[in-house]
């Protein structure tokens, strides 16, 4: 019996989970590693942030996910060192080797540096990043209510968010529904008009991906919804009670999202790969690292280009390098030539909230309540459950209809 | 302008909330403390722990379900320390007075000094008890399918749970759901018969506050269900390994589940009231101190009895006393006279799982698929929130129609 080619895929994200189910019907041996028992439907999260889903709606277990690919095991680990030379991962649970590696390890957040950052701001890239996140703007407005002292009342109630790519215009649109509807209502003896949002941007634009009409577009929309918009802001410090700017501008913030920069979150290698200043890995047009032939990259974590522009770093772009590296996988073990990756862009769409989005599909440029509904509409579909789709579905129904935020709690560990 | 009667109510658990709520339209001022943000609908968190249900859907925020009661204030804070002679509250939040105060902390696990019970065992008396149980369950199945030693496979795979009360009973049963429904299909790699579920039972008989022949059915369901039921076990000690019988018999268990021995959870007082050996506190009949006339004490920190008993700590016991105490401070705010408070008892109901339940309803006593239906249609009835009992609902129907389980998540705080 000849023994069947392993492949060991690290990260169950949409690039890793979306391999290891094109895999299913291939003739390895395949075995999925995450840190988490889950995957984590990351779109959806600035939603659990904003107190709109329940973390577990977003969060499918991955051996739900695995229960039609019998030739896969799962195995929860942090993965601690590959060695690219002699094919060995180092894991919590041990050593594993592999013929073939999928490397899907994705990105975390950047902070280049700015003091405070890594301490004081909230990422926004993990369930338990939403949780905290979700955790402290309660928090803030509890504390509001009993705080006499308006300079303090006022920055318990301030929201600085920083960086105005999709993250946080959703963030922002998210945040205004959650004030408006739910928080009124909770706290009638606060004043609306005390709570602030800002939007930073360090760019002359929001959503610098899409056009500059888009980008008009949502900054009014984000002006009339009460959100201040700066752009051109850069962010020099940041501190438990507010944000720096550019020539020493201080904004008191009792709550500082970080929702700028993401570097691939490569797990340390011997010997390193070639990396971009991103700590993206510099792959072929196969994907493949051009110095280890059995190693393939996809996700945020592959350097890899579009119209010669790098991907940004969304769902789809992992979704087709999965279908494509499995593909590839089994050309290389059938001796076939390796085909060169490319993206096939539907169009893109971002949510703003409160009924609006922006869309950009081919030449056709969209905004509006069309886009907020497809933006909705498509992230149901590629939800990978159904009872989570549905009940999803019944959250937001019920956001939309009744005016509320269900999920406002803060969830401690005692 | 007559100032208004300050009723301080501490504690947001079934008694505390519905004082506040009963009070909604009194001539008083009402102040709700609570340590969490939300409310949690204990009756239901076994459903939490063995990952039937998610989290959220138990815990409702308090200030929904103050929207309707106009005089009534929320603090989330914690109380430190009551001062009676004073009638001041020390709270995380700062000092509060009080004209009259409702004492409504409910009851905490009690360990009776057992060497290494606080330290290893799982007690279920939160949200995050719950949490970390479901964490720990799921946790183990994932060690054992990778574990080669038989010895330590089986440790993992076995949960004892102490106590053969109404908790330890729905435990064991919706392991059992858990583990016939679910862990088989996502670990297929592990041998069912090794999953071993001991149910340890201080006293002669499980259920011991209904009748001898519904501990019976019980005993018999159970033992069907391939739970090892052990009466007349005394646990000496707890470790990380496993539970230590009297006899020095030793059952190797990865995980140990505390459902037994709750202690009345009176925060630090001076000076202290009269307490049973359980930490209840003595009251009159009319809920009052009788040395604090302005104090009334409610729920599970309340000692009450009923036909020469001391209550049983069920829900239904605290909704009534604070209905009644509510009404009690109404009289005395007319000068009235007070009156004595009595239970009215509309029957008791047990769910065992895998559709099986107890119950006594006057002298009808109900076995087997009615009770189990009623269990759960009385606990979704009395869940004070719309959108949550229509998702417990769905969640129900798709755990029994599919026969999953669906939130079979670990979540860490990284």
């Amino acid at each position: 019996m000849n023994k069947k080619t392993r492949v060991v895929i690290v990260g169950a994200g949409f690039g890793g989970l979306q391999a290891a189910q094109s895999l299913a019907k291939a003739e390895v041996e395949v075995l999925l590693i995450n840190r988490d028992n889950y995957h984590t439907f990351v779109p959806l999260l600035y939603q659990v942030a904003t107190a709109g889903l329940s973390p577990d709606l977003i969060a499918i277990p991955i051996r739900n996910l695995l229960r039609y690919s019998p030739n896969t095991k799962f195995l929860q680990a942090e993965v601690k060192e590959i060695d690219f030379a002699l094919q060995l991962l180092q894991t919590s649970e041990g050593t594993i080797s592999y013929d073939l590696l999928i490397l899907a390890t994705g990105s975390s957040a950047q902070f280049f540096g700015i003091p405070g950052a890594v301490d004081y701001a909230f990422p926004l890239r993990t369930l338990a990043d939403a949780v905290s996140l979700r955790n402290q703007i309660i928090y803030c407005f509890e504390k509001a209510e009993g705080e006499l002292d308006d300079a303090k009342r006022q920055q318990l109630l301030t929201i600085a968010i920083v960086g105005g790519g999709a993250t946080g215009v959703e963030l922002a649109g998210a945040l205004v529904e959650l004030v408006l509807d739910s928080l009124q209502k909770d706290y009638p003896r606060l004043n609306p008009q005390e709570v602030k949002l800002i939007l930073l941007q360090s760019g002359e634009r929001l959503l610098a991906e899409f056009s500059p009409s888009l980008s008009k577009y949502t900054y009014r929309k984000l002006r009339r919804l009460g959100v201040q918009v700066m752009l051109n802001s850069k962010v020099c410090q940041v501190s438990a009670d507010g944000v720096c700017l550019q020539d020493d501008i201080w904004l008191p913030a009792a709550t500082v999202i970080w929702s700028v920069g993401l570097a691939g979150a490569l797990p340390t290698s011997s010997p390193t790969p070639a990396q971009t200043h991103k700590g993206k890995i510099r792959v072929l047009p196969s994907l493949q690292v051009s110095e280890y032939p059995e190693v393939f990259v996809i996700g945020d974590l592959a350097q890899v280009e579009h119209n010669k522009k790098p991907l940004a770093g969304v769902a789809p772009e992992a979704l087709q390098q999965g279908v494509f590296v499995a593909r590839n996988i089994q050309r290389k073990l059938r001796g076939k030539e390796l085909k060169p990756f490319s993206y096939f862009n539907k169009g893109r769409l971002a949510i703003i909230g409160c009924y609006s989005g922006v869309g950009k599909i081919g030449s056709i440029k969209l905004t509006g309540f069309l886009p907020w509904f497809m933006w909705l509409a498509v992230h149901l579909v590629y939800l990978p459950d159904w009872r989570n789709r549905l009940l999803i579905l019944l959250s937001w129904l019920h956001a939309y209809i009744l005016g509320d935020r269900s999920v406002r709690l803060i969830l401690s560990n005692h």
